[in-house]
């Protein structure tokens, strides 16, 4: 059987070792940090994720799909939180039934680090840290930081405290799932015609904690909350503790100018989220903006995925994106799935089926960057415009006529697996029609005004286009 | 005096080491291959260089201005090259005297190089290879791969035949001048909210040389030599040793298609460019792509230029673009000129000159990368539509009407040292007249014919418009 090494154990590199342990590949997972499962707290990443059908698909073909999403809040509709802290308007995801899954990062990344694990042929190590890859003898580089400390024996050197040994691995298939800031991809970037770019949008994040209200959720937890404020914005998603993560969006600039310190932050809050302020309490903002500074946000492209024979990258080492459309690890999911399919074609021939991989994957993978980088625009702006909102009606209601034919944009990116690049094909033969049908609207309403006014002008026996 | 750090002693880097010198600072230039002086054949780049306003300027600013134009061959016109191999159009570049000058890079380099060392507080370091840079200690990474071999003495260890030690330098100022692969860059790509994208375009270029003929140049040496075929296209600059260096810019999927047997690439440069065919010859052609592979073309951006308080990258580090408006070594000069005169400004604030030189230069090297992305289309296609001509020949017509005023694209970026940034906005100016101007023109002429004939039919006693 071939050995496939997966560079990082996070979401993407533990369900890459879920399907390979299925293929009864030799698993190999190196991963900087400790195991998950042993740690009192995990630094880094946002807690919450939006699981949907892309997610759900990969998670059903390793076995794991109704146990996640059992795990996890569904949420049905986006509410947005007017600024007057009382009212609200709802948008409802997609059909009756349509929802996403509100799940929490790390208990997702366990399960499938214990899944995958249950097979004898997969081996994880952790402190491993990947420096870099060789592509031409199709090796990797890892640096072990495990501490040992052993008792000296009479005349050896003293205790080692820490093993940095490098270790040169090789493998049939070398898989980096390590993330937005990939080492693997770092030691790519001479890679002859390889292509790649890094943005840093003008915003930041930072998260905060609303906590349950007399051993219930503080707010209705079958949603995504929204309180969109034109630059900036908030979001709050429901855990499964009765808890939510709320997640506050602005340009780095705003957080400077107006919550750089207490007063100004909880003024900023009490103003511009009435209902939410109270919720989170002043304490709690206050003291989680001294602590915790803005988190920035990547977008990240590259092509090829691929790099000769055996390297390849999936998940945010190969398309990080902005979180705005809730695919970031949706993509990444079904990036395994999508090489799945690919190695069940070409079971014998790793080369082409990486190149295979990236002639596939590498638009789609382009186009929910781009996607979810506008749907920040939706997200923080748009959902309070009217032409925005009778889009989405029409939308709907023509879906409702027509299921199969007429799906809206959000229920093709988050309710089917149709190829993201597909998606926006599809939106854009949506728009023209809808423009032609607007044109009729129109042409319609202006020969009907005529044929009113020639008719009455008829009536009273003028020429009918004096009067105007 | 402060002490700068240059990584790279290549076109950029040299000219740098020349400007602190002058400044009385103390300099050390690293740089990975031998001292180029020494060496028999310089591997890599390509040889030929047009040197315009700019990279004069900068060469003025420390002196070598004179020399180096002395040692160049001026060029004042393209001259295109039509498919029968006899007819040529000719475009002069600008004004009656206006001109660039082709240069050798080995030699502009290497005198620079000993204009730098002509101080004594100016040091080289050939093979000595840059890894990386630490923001927060302002110092670099260096590794010597001198040869050292010595005779050891009884007891010691064999001959060391590569000292390879690693040392890490701290200087007030690093400038990164390590071309388009830019070790130090690499090493910053984590560097928060760093914006980077490298793109490599689907050309790909082979360089050729067409020797003297009877010892005098074998074809017209003071003009830019241009066979533009659409998709590909061939160009020739002298040199002053009375060759030319030939090169073809075309698709990877071309040089496949149709220059991957010796057969074929006789055939297509025969059928394509039937005059440069002659003047090459068969066997330098087919000997020269059996050797060498089309080398890519990237071009490469990033934000900021600046890193921390001591940090910069400049040239090719910065900015690699595309070839096609021979801009690359003009910018990396100027870069050298923008930052001396904004250390002046701020002689000692290092940390706010970087600032500054971020914010003033990053547009502009954005602008004329992409200006050199779009000039591809004009020199393999463009050059051939009327439309271009026209207007080619509208904007030198204005320009001698109003010298001040209206200076055609071209000339702005090549023979002025307005600001990239700025030589766009008036572009655009430019359009919005023409386009009026246009406008004025077509109203101009259905005015006209509707009057005369109206006049017409008033002289045949007709209603005027009935007959149209």
């Amino acid at each position: 059987m071939p050995t496939v090494i997966i560079a990082g154990a996070g979401l993407v590199g533990a369900l890459n070792a879920c399907f390979f342990a299925q293929r009864g590949w030799n698993v190999q997972v190196y991963e900087y940090r400790k195991d998950i499962r042993t740690m009192a707290h995990v630094q880094g990443r946002s807690i919450n994720l939006a699981l949907s059908q892309r997610g759900k698909s990969a998670l059903e073909a390793v076995g794991l799909r109704e146990y996640i999403v059992n795990q996890g809040v569904p949420m049905y509709a986006r509410l947005v939180h007017n600024k007057d802290g009382k009212t609200y308007s709802r948008q409802p995801y997609g059909r009756p039934g349509e929802h996403i899954v509100s799940i929490n990062r790390r208990h997702l990344n366990e399960v499938m680090i214990t899944q995958a694990e249950k097979c004898p042929n997969v081996k994880f190590f952790f402190e491993h840290k990947v420096k870099n890859v060789d592509v031409d003898k199709g090796s990797i580089t890892v640096q072990s930081l495990a501490k040992v400390s052993r008792i000296p024996r009479p005349g050896q050197s003293p205790p080692r405290t820490e093993d940095t040994t490098e270790q040169t691995i090789q493998g049939d298939l070398i898989i980096a799932c390590d993330g937005a800031y990939s080492a693997v991809r770092r030691s790519l970037m001479t890679f002859p015609r390889f292509n790649y770019s890094q943005e840093y949008i003008e915003h930041g994040y930072v998260e905060l904690n609303i906590l349950p209200k007399s051993d219930e959720f503080a707010l209705e937890e079958n949603v995504f909350h929204l309180w969109p404020r034109g630059h900036f914005t908030l979001i709050a998603l429901a855990n499964k503790d009765k808890t939510f993560t709320v997640t506050i969006f602005a340009p780095f600039a705003e957080f400077e100018k107006h919550m750089s310190n207490t007063t100004d932050v909880l003024n900023f809050f009490r103003e511009n989220f009435p209902d939410a302020y109270e919720l989170l309490g002043r304490d709690h903002i206050a003291d989680t903006f001294s602590r915790v500074k803005p988190q920035p946000l990547i977008s990240l492209k590259c092509a090829p995925h691929h790099f000769g024979d055996n390297i390849l990258l999936m998940g945010d080492a190969a398309h990080a994106m902005v979180p705005f459309y809730g695919q970031g690890m949706n993509c990444g999911f079904e990036d395994c799935l999508v090489y799945s399919d690919i190695l069940n074609q070409y079971p014998m021939d790793i080369p082409r089926s990486l190149k295979e991989y990236s002639r596939v994957r590498v638009k789609d993978a382009h186009t929910i960057n781009d996607l979810a980088m506008y749907n920040y625009e939706e997200l923080r702006d748009l959902v309070n415009h009217t032409s925005y909102k009778l889009r989405k009606k029409f939308d709907m209601w023509l879906n409702r006529i027509m299921p199969e034919t007429w799906i809206p944009l959000y229920s093709m990116v988050t309710f089917s697996r149709i190829p993201y690049s597909k998606v926006v094909e599809n939106r854009r033969w949506q728009d023209k029609i809808v423009s032609r049908f607007n044109k009729i609207i129109c042409t319609s309403t202006v020969v009907g005004v005529i044929a009113v006014a020639s008719f009455a002008a008829y009536r009273q026996k003028i020429p009918p286009f004096n009067k105007f």
